[in-house]
């Protein structure tokens, strides 16, 4: 980032009180502020901090008033926050924005097709019969099978792994080393104790807006797709398997694994470390706790999970709180039967 | 896949009823059946569907009488399902032996060898004293280190990596970015704190007709080797430290960790994100359920194990199902030492 | 390894007994000996191994008297664990040092600087503005975004992934196919049910000695630093998200999950597969046991926990031999549930 202050306060609209000179290279907040970086201030419950910050430059609220002197040079605005989300977005755009071209070497068949504004990074491979749109990266690395199929404005960072026949729609971007249509894991038992692989000829199909983090695997379907619908977001390590679908605007988090066949409907929010069994459905708006199992079906919407086996979130912390209490249950119980006992010894007595 | 029905049937050594012209060029299950696609209908529970169906051929067992017209080409077989199985069988063989020769640029050491029909794609990498036999096929960004050796028929997907001294049977499939041999977890904690790392100067064995998922990651051993036996088929994102040895044909689900020098049986069956300690035995024919945690070494064929810390399934359950009702054995609890409490005052009342 | 005896004996300060000009490639327990290898006997509990292992030579302490003949040269040195891991380290020191110099094609930019002593793997990348210490190696397929400043002595095995800005200090070893510096996942929810992301400026600073294992994922942070501190050693396939502070000499083992912002202390132990949630910090000296979840920050330094919910250990421990228990303690209940019972009908009858 390198911005004066003036060019930021263009930007966003806002007006400077101080030195609008300043060349701004970083962004911090406002308590952990140095030279050079700029913060924001929109809850009056962080003011304090302003009077004392580091930061070169703070952007603020149009109505905000200094209780003191304040030696930061000021942005005023409509609404701080969305100004400074602006400005970090508008850094990140002019970023990425600078990767263009082909670097080489880097490996392209001829029977593939590119759109304009792409970026191709060295030792990259795009394989035969490959359409992808415009405005493209991809990264040094990164591996694209055959007959695979990408709409405009997708990036693809370094090492991503893409199998044959994979759908991509606009605007996704897949994270370092992600992989994304492998094999299902499905193996026929064999007389003699062996497995024998079933073949997998489906594929995967991602739809628009989708997010990826690193080293994830989604698994092609064993016929017809593996389907990850608009809009949804997935974490690092996470493991989707053959045949699932995730739908619209779903969030996993980190190290969650989906068995193969499982539906999961749309808008779920679900926590990392999270298992899935095969085979399930799973309501719209479902919300499943951090290290869960499913292994039924959730046909309500809307519910909140937690546990392994899972259950109503509710019932789950009740049950949780009494298990700590089990020493004392156990306690309790030997005092009655005690009581049982001595009664008993004291008729016969 | 690009065939026509008569060339399906001919392979097959089946009977057509119907165009035996048409052009197939995907399989699909009978119900979500398309134009150009192939079905199978092996199994009377499905037959519904046959009548209706939009791919363009439907293999089906010899003895099959349509109850009504169908519009769709038939292919009868002595065995639908095994038939189905063998084309999409053959359709992968064609797929992948289309994959022979060397991309350039690759790096291959002069002190290796590698065996005919190999394919060496784009940006992979075999180092010296590597011996590759026949048909292996390394894909793109691959690393072999050196002093490897690889027998017949292997597939190294893209982005696969292999350290150094690694041995690797026939018949192999390492799925993308998946790391075999990097170093085992080990450090000896000095007096000032910090953590010196023990040299891991061991590799990994890896028999024949082995399997393993993408991003899965197995360490190479201290001293001695980490061995993957015959048949085994791992899934993706799974952990295998140091000294670990997984025995025949045992299958283990996505997720799963097993920790240093454990040894697991023969023929197990390990369910997805499982967590099993070092050190430990585990019998043959243990199957082991999602999630669970093992502790303990299990010395008995044939168990069956769930829960963290695991415990006999059936064991499991029913605690578990005692937990569920946790709550209501604290109400009944409480009931009864109201009772007591009543009793009491009442007799000293 | 291709030692003679003799060269070890002199490496060693040891004296031999025993042909010293066998050639010595290997190293093995002493159990597991073979023809080449070289083994070690400290502890007298294995004295019975040395007369009739198999290895070549055994390194033995200096006050060692056999109690019968020994067929394998031995080598008498002041301490044999000690001698046996500084050959150990001396033999990987000679491996490793063996990588120098430029393989090709590999990517350098202009604008990136090197120390002497490099090891650059071809199709490894390196981009703009980077400043690389002295005796770093990058094997193949590694890719280092712009901006990053590394120090001396540093090792990226294959594959490893460095996004921008990342800084790493001296001595540090990151194994293959692991990613550093990708996305932190943070979204901010919009009306329509979608998820923007929101931009993720910060980067990811990796201070002198610190080890991560293969397929690991650290995440940048959304402003400011994800810091992994002096002598932190991390296993395979773990996930550390954005803001995350990992305290000096930590150590952390696979598939385990820290959670945005959480700041994990000094010298903790965390074992595998476990899930620690988000705006937590965990004291120094904390130890966590295998599968555990941490939804509490903890305060007290040098507490053992475990469980999902995760407790004290003890409490822990517990409870979960209580749950064991619960069948039994339900029927204990619903024996003293039956007296009352009866007693009632009695009274009444």
């Amino acid at each position: 980032m390198k911005f004066t202050v003036s060019e930021i306060a263009k930007m966003l609209d806002g007006k400077v009180v101080g030195d609008e000179t300043i060349t701004i290279n970083s962004a911090a907040k406002i308590e952990e502020g140095h030279p050079g970086s700029i913060s924001f201030l929109a809850n009056s419950k962080y003011e304090a901090h302003i009077y004392g910050t580091k930061s070169s430059a703070v952007i603020v609220n149009k109505d905000f008033t200094p209780k003191t002197e304040i030696k930061t040079t000021l942005i005023f605005v409509e609404n701080a926050y969305t100004a400074f989300t602006i400005l970090l977005e508008e850094y990140q755009k002019r970023l990425l924005g600078t990767k263009v071209g082909v670097e080489q070497p880097s490996f392209f068949a001829e029977t593939s097709s590119m759109g304009e504004g792409a970026y191709r990074g060295a030792f990259s491979y795009v394989g035969n019969h490959c359409k992808i749109g415009k405005e493209v990266k991809i990264y040094p690395n990164c591996y694209i099978g055959n007959n695979v199929v990408i709409g405009d404005n997708c990036t693809f960072h370094p090492g991503v792994k893409i199998y044959d026949d994979t759908v991509i729609g606009n605007n996704c971007t897949i994270f370092a080393n992600t992989v994304i249509g492998g094999d299902g894991f499905g193996f026929a038992p064999q007389a003699d104790g062996s497995y024998k692989a079933i073949p997998q000829l489906g594929n995967v199909v991602i739809e628009d807006d989708v997010s990826i983090g690193s080293n994830t695997a989604v698994d092609c379907a064993t016929m017809g797709s593996t389907i990850i619908r608009k809009g949804v977001k997935l974490d690092n390590l996470i493991q989707i398997a053959h045949n699932v679908e995730i739908g619209r605007n779903t969030v996993i988090a980190a190290q969650t694994g989906v068995s193969g066949s499982s539906r999961i409907g749309e808008q779920c929010i679900i926590a990392g470390q999270v298992g899935i069994a095969g085979h399930l459905t799973l309501a719209n708006h479902t919300k499943i706790g951090a290290q869960s199992g499913l292994g039924k079906s959730i046909k309500k919407e809307g519910m909140s999970l937690s546990g392994s086996p899972s259950r109503d979130l509710t019932e789950h912390l009740r049950s949780m709180a009494s298990v700590r209490r089990l020493p004392e249950i156990e306690k309790r119980l030997k005092e009655l039967e005690n009581i049982r006992e001595n009664s008993q010894t004291f008729a016969k007595g």
